[in-house]
């Protein structure tokens, strides 16, 4: 077990009408100015962000607001928002959505205190001294950044998608009711439910040697988000199933998979630079072709790690350890496929003229290799890519 | 899932040598006057208190020292200790030990800062409104105190242990080196992993119903601290076997088992007045003997439960619920005697005529019951007792 420092500061109110009390739990923290982010219409069709208006206003606390967060948040919408944030004096920010949302109000969280441009911390030019607080009512369980201390953001002039991560952009609380995804596609539901599966699975196929116990907790949160996943896909509005996908997004990405092992996102790098430069690619969507594509391409490395995988996870029953291995991939394929999601990178319109593009996307124009079982330079990112073409 | 609030801020640094960083990591904080509690000589003995105070010397904290605490902490020694840390505006209290170490520093913070009497606290006589920082270096895998908001305090004057628990409680930080718990006996380590195990399996079995990522998740660490425990008593000095042994006594209370279900500790209530009239009896050993004979007083009233953590914890293959339940209780019986246990309350010298006493100490003298799936009062405790005479 290697050594590690476990920090999940956020405070989570989890559960049925948690959001009622969002007003009085700000109150609480003597905060009466804060900023509210949210993405388009959708909490406003919903109801929520009357709901969430109200229980602000019964609180006497003045709320700036800065609506419209797209999905794969933009740069510049955060520039705009550090620019209000700054000229409003605002205490906090509170997100409402899922983590684009989140992801903007913590960069917001960042540049509205720093004296440098936001853009300098996920390129590594400047270092953040302090952060406002963020908090959040997730409307999405998908990313997990209501508990992780990252955040991803896009600079469409550069068509740059980076991620940053830093202990003081964890969300001062986190309020989770499953109920407000019942109103999520499946599409968006499916694309949610890879996403925590590729954040628990990018840390189960650690680089070092792996810890039994860190192991089993990422197994039991494979097992209970598929089966949950599953679940959603005949009713959306199973409580019980929804809550297990919301939680699951929550203790999949806050640290706890990774105690004691070191891991390196390397399929969320390559997701990354998909997404980044195909902005109506979903994340999770991206992360669905891309990671059975990874495995098959590196499973050698590591059978035995493959074979527990599949054995623990996916129920293979088979004694050969290189059987076993493909076996698990091929059904986390198949169960990808099953939710709704895509299998192949032609299923987005991607022709294979772009592979040179996302492979120097990926290596940052050639100056880092991707670590992982196999180091991936541009030339085996390109062979990765045509796994799944 | 019932609604839950998951609050888990302490900072956990794990792994080898981070002791060494505890003068460090206090200044940090930018405390320079600190309270130091510890036990008997072990740590002097060990050379971990020169290590710790040379740490605290060259970073300028000034200490004042509280050794001697006692397994079940103490009430008047916590009273002495809350006198001495007025006296000498102490800004934190730093414990260097295990589970009672800790649970007498939380006392001591409390009563530091508020004005009536710590025991006030567990016997429900007041709220504290503050609470000092209470950080630690950990020496015992088991109580779990290190990430947990509760502790449990004798008085000794009333023969009664009790437990207190209150978010403030939590630790600031906690560092756990597994390195530290090499020198523990087979004894004092089994203990602890009967504690541990103890703490998931009371969550486990919840008067509510069960959530599958919770159930899974708890699986896992009874899973894992159950396989390490094996390779202990082979080799003390494993280093993998010791971390999980540590992580898992961390999470098995930080609330991640908890998470959307209620339990009762029941065990625990009936363990607590135990070992608080028998104060030679180590809390571990105690939850062995009563855990078992819990489990077989009650299983009836949740058959599929209990074959459930039959099949997935000890890996009983059995058809019928009914044996599976039985084989798994008595598999559980087996592994704590395999790890040097005491089977039954007789191993303890402790006769029949004690029931009556211990029933009483454990309903408060008739004025409660304990909740788990059949209500204990008096009579019922005295039922289970007899079980494992």
């Amino acid at each position: 077990m290697q050594n590690f420092l476990y920090y999940t500061p956020t405070k989570v109110h989890f559960g049925k009408d948690t959001h009622l009390q969002v007003g009085e739990i700000i109150k609480s923290y003597g905060y009466d100015t804060i900023m509210l982010q949210y993405g388009k219409n959708s909490i406003k069709k919903s109801g929520l962000y009357d709901t969430v208006m109200d229980s602000l206003t019964k609180n006497g606390i003045k709320v700036v607001e800065m609506g419209g967060v797209e999905p794969n948040p933009k740069l510049s919408f955060v520039r705009e928002a550090v620019k209000v944030a700054r000229e409003n004096n605002v205490q906090m920010i509170l997100a409402v959505g899922g983590g684009s949302v989140i992801d903007s109000s913590k960069y917001t969280a960042l540049g509205a205190v720093n004296d440098c441009d936001v853009w300098d911390f996920p390129t590594g030019k400047a270092t953040p001294e302090k952060c406002l607080p963020v908090a959040c009512i997730l409307t999405i369980a998908a990313a997990g950044s209501e508990m992780s201390n990252s955040a991803v953001v896009t600079n469409m002039e550069l068509n740059m998608k980076r991620g940053y991560g830093n202990d003081m952009m964890r969300c001062l609380f986190s309020i989770c009711n499953p109920e407000l995804t019942y109103t999520l596609s499946k599409y968006q539901t499916a694309c949610g439910i890879v996403d925590i599966m590729a954040h628990t699975m990018e840390r189960y196929f650690t680089l070092f040697e792996p810890t039994d116990l860190t192991d089993r907790v990422a197994e039991s949160i494979l097992k209970a988000v598929k089966d949950a996943g599953k679940v959603l896909m005949e009713n959306p509005q199973d409580y019980e199933a929804r809550a297990t996908v919301m939680w699951g997004s929550s203790i999949s990405h806050n640290g706890l998979t990774g105690c004691g092992r070191e891991n390196s996102l390397a399929v969320h790098q390559i997701e990354h630079a998909l997404s980044g430069e195909y902005d109506e690619i979903a994340h999770g969507a991206g992360l669905a072709v891309l990671f059975p594509a990874w495995a098959k391409y590196v499973y050698k490395e590591n059978i035995s790690r493959f074979a527990q995988f599949a054995r623990r996870v996916w129920d293979v029953v088979e004694d050969d350890d290189e059987k076993a291995a493909l076996e698990g991939i091929n059904r986390m394929s198949e169960y990808f496929a099953f939710i709704g999601m895509p299998t192949k990178l032609r299923d987005f319109n991607i022709d294979e003229s772009a592979f040179d593009r996302l492979a120097e996307l990926c290596t940052f124009g050639g100056k880092r290799k991707i670590k992982t079982y196999i180091e991936l330079d541009e030339e085996k990112i390109k062979d990765i890519l045509k796994i799944c073409y």
